[in-house]
């Protein structure tokens, strides 16, 4: 949200939403370039600024936004009331930065709903147990949101951004990608681990766990967006609902290392201690005493990965080290997984038709992952896209009976 | 306080207190401009935006000024910690935009000192009972100030300001005022009540209540400015300390009145519910029957006291309504007054000597008034002045024995 017109915006929507007969809470965000002016500030006076002091200097962003949103429904002729994360009771732990939240007391919000007022809570922040001012790191405000909604007992969430909903995948790379109606929260998790934006994986983990849908809308169009929720029957008939590239990753081979018990856990607790975060891992016995093990990471871990790898190659008697970052994952995503067969099979024969080199595979349950070499990545999106019908609404898609 | 630069050099006063082995607890206000962008940013939306919603917006800016004086702080290698109002429990009354402050609780500022941190408290808001976010008003940051070190038991309170002291008169108009080396509690609330800036009448009423002496100091020059303090036997000897002069005052007369119990109390009150502060009164009989009753009060408030005394008029059976606005009022103050006679008399021969009429006269226990003319006030504050030796130190005056 970005300063007066955008806040007078938002004030219709609220409106139209109060003649619809809804009682409102709104959760809102910092305004426009507002919390990178207030980092720079930040950053002039201490390059690494003491994580207590950010989080009580950024969520005046919120404060401020709430308050002005106050002041403009006024303006409307309508009763508001703004509160800050700690005026709600928002109690996250004492992590500064990407605070949790633990609890949140809905008792001030419902007083004020029941005078007819429209509720607006600064997003993005907590107080911890000490009252320290606490903030909850990346989509912050989404999860402010659902937190919410689930504390209040909403039956749906809408989260307003700057895209219309959840696509099949990326439209920058697939133009064809089509808006989905809906999609699972198992889904979106997995999606959103894969590195698709809009929103963030607290947010939707909340909305699982608390059965709380969540719309996901535009801010500058009246059309409906994707409706995160749990599963129905009728999605069962799809098996993959959506496909994601990531392409900022590298991988590590271990080769030959002594196949015995301890060795990978000895290689993720190093990884662990080193800070990297690692994203997944396939292992293989070569014969009864080696075995290869991999892993994928962030390449802005690799640095550190290689670092940490090359210390303890000697312990795990490490043949060699191997080191590829010139990678791109290809994904598929959709719970129609759990039921239905052949989705390997038709991932495979789709890259293999368009004559592109698998490098590894993992899956979980709702999902499979390919490896491919990055100059390829692109066009192995396409064709996977094309083969799961991604570029056709859920409806029109060819139906699997399991 | 305003901005990066701003900032490092007060942390180095901080610093320097430190290095004197004081504990010390800042009391910072907004930045530069920035309370009134934020001012700005509420009127776009809103021509008369709801007080509450005015504090919630306004204390932000007091929040960031200490989160960033705490990271200021860090990067000189200086452990401290900011705090809001509501985080150290500054409870006020909920008369939002100008609360009062009940309390205050020092012990969250306590730990922190024994664990050698500096404390960053946000100026000029508290919370109320309900926890919304009250702001105190004009001079509210120096208000917080003082409260803080009567909670903490400090003995001593420094004021920051764009002025290097107390002067004995308004150096703009005579040239030759000196700064005060101290002035005592009763002086500087009388002088401030008379429009001397620099500092709230409620910060020196809260220092005066619990004796905490305030140090008003400049911010950009190191040496001392003016201790307001409890009399010291020294004081006394001297009659006058300061003298003042408003101009933006008028008159109203109410000429021959029912001179019967109860009529001025009805005058005072109609004008209280008109909302319109009166500083002075004057009445005087002129018959059995009838009263001459005066007030003065701020020439804003001039049409609505005009509009309530005609409607009162007839009751109290008055003759004529005479208004001045064309009138300025010279004020002298000082202890000295309580043990000493003559200054009367010393005032209207200055006054005399210069030519200057003189309409009329109110005293309280340490002060005398007179209004003049508008067009001879400057050259009456100047005569007066010199009068009473102003343009030299206290201890350089002639001293009276009483």
């Amino acid at each position: 949200m970005a300063d007066a017109e955008k806040i007078r915006g938002a004030t219709k929507r609220v409106i139209k939403a109060l003649d619809k007969g809804y009682q409102v809470v709104v959760v809102a965000s910092a305004r426009g370039k507002q919390t990178d002016e207030l980092i720079a500030s930040a950053l002039e006076l201490n390059p690494n600024p003491p994580e207590r002091e950010l989080d009580q200097l950024l969520s005046t962003g919120e404060q401020q936004t709430v308050s002005l949103f106050a002041m403009a429904l006024d303006a409307a002729g309508y009763d508001a009331i703004s509160f800050t994360g700690g005026q709600i009771r928002m109690i996250t732990d004492n992590a500064h930065t990407k605070a949790r939240i633990k609890s949140v007391d809905a008792r001030r919000i419902h007083q004020q709903l029941e005078k007819g007022k429209i509720v607006l809570v600064a997003g993005f922040q907590g107080i911890d147990e000490n009252e320290n001012i606490t903030t909850l790191g990346r989509g912050g405000s989404d999860t402010t949101a659902v937190a919410l909604a689930t504390a209040l007992g909403a039956q749906e969430c809408e989260i307003y951004t700057d895209v219309d909903g959840i696509y099949t995948t990326d439209p920058r790379i697939f133009k064809d990608a089509v808006k989905m109606d809906r999609i699972s929260f198992d889904e979106m998790l997995e999606l959103a681990s894969l590195g698709a934006g809009v929103m963030h994986i607290r947010a939707v983990e909340f909305g699982k766990k608390y059965n709380v849908k969540i719309h996901v809308r535009s801010s500058f169009e009246e059309k409906e967006g994707t409706m995160i929720m749990h599963e129905v029957p009728q999605m069962e008939g799809v098996v993959v609902t959506g496909a994601t590239i990531q392409k900022n990753m590298a991988k590590i081979d271990l080769n030959g290392v002594d196949n015995k018990p301890g060795n990978a856990a000895k290689t993720f607790a190093h990884l662990a201690k080193a800070k990297v975060v690692v994203n997944d891992i396939m292992q293989t016995e070569i014969s009864t005493e080696k075995a290869n093990l991999s892993f994928t990471i962030g390449i802005s871990d690799l640095a550190a990965a290689k670092k940490a790898m090359e210390e303890i190659r000697e312990e795990l008697n490490c043949e060699r080290i191997f080191v590829r970052d010139d990678i791109a994952e290809i994904s598929v995503v959709g719970v129609g997984m759990r039921t239905h067969y052949g989705v390997a099979d038709k991932l495979f024969s789709a890259l293999a038709t368009a004559k592109i080199n698998i490098d590894s595979i993992t899956t979980s349950e709702i999902r499979i992952s390919c490896i491919v070499d990055k100059s390829q990545g692109e066009k192995a999106l396409n064709a996977v896209c094309l083969a799961f019908e991604l570029d056709k609404p859920a409806e029109q898609r060819t139906k699997h009976s399991g």
